[in-house]
């Protein structure tokens, strides 16, 4: 229950991003052992300018900041998109307990597909992975945002 | 030469870094056409507490706020280590059109080690890759970095 309400939260993060003309991902970091939430963002690659903005290396950013450690140990993710190789990475590199992810992404995803990110040799910290929460509302948003576009 | 003129503000970048105590790699990124530098960083890992802080990462998003785009495909980076997973997806992602690094990172790296990102049938955007540029002097900041450390 507490899985999807922070899905819930992503999911609204990505409404958020796409009202903005960025494309619907939200992501958010949860401190485990408290349920606290550190940080939530919707992509802001638009927005700002920044080709390496996607919702999770924002969250990222924002809640190691917040910690004030490079390292996320306690920390879970919650992202409406298969994170993509950029983002997988950085979730290794900061060293994220858990992924919980809504859509596949079967072009640009880097967990399941791609690069599979932490299924190689070199990964070091390699993270619990659920996918699937609230597959199909996180996929919508992404099939109507580029559906709209397309006309 | 001109190339290794790149190299070499991109190493000082990366001694600047080794001083704040962040690992010693540092990149540079130039408008190809005007022989212009749009940006240059070492590593802000530790003095930013941010764990995507690479140089390329820091670079890229500050040259993308420079153009006001997020397409830098008439750019080039140059930067003293093989970029990891996350800043080889990062640098697809902004186009750029031709990678130049110092030291190879058997360990760590994701263009011609690891994920090899650019080698993946997802990599949407495929710059032109060139290694082992004072690859001798990039390798042994690291070296040198490391060895202090242990002692």
């Amino acid at each position: 229950m507490k899985n999807n309400l922070y899905m819930k939260i992503a999911i609204a993060e990505a409404e958020a991003a796409s009202k903005r003309g960025d494309i619907p991902v939200g992501a958010v970091i949860v401190a485990a052992d408290e349920k606290k939430i550190l940080a939530r963002s919707g992509n802001m690659v638009e927005v700002n300018t920044d080709p390496t903005g996607h919702a999770e290396i924002i969250v990222l950013r924002k809640a190691a900041l917040k910690l004030g450690a490079t390292r996320l140990s306690l920390c879970d993710i919650y992202v409406t998109l298969e994170p993509c190789a950029m983002c997988a990475q950085a979730i290794s590199f900061s060293r994220i307990r858990r992924v919980y992810f809504g859509a596949y992404d079967y072009k640009g995803g880097g967990v399941e597909n791609g690069a599979r990110i932490f299924n190689q040799p070199t990964c070091h910290h390699v993270p619990e992975v659920i996918g699937g929460i609230e597959e199909e509302k996180c996929a919508n948003l992404l099939k109507d945002f580029f559906a709209l576009r397309r006309k």
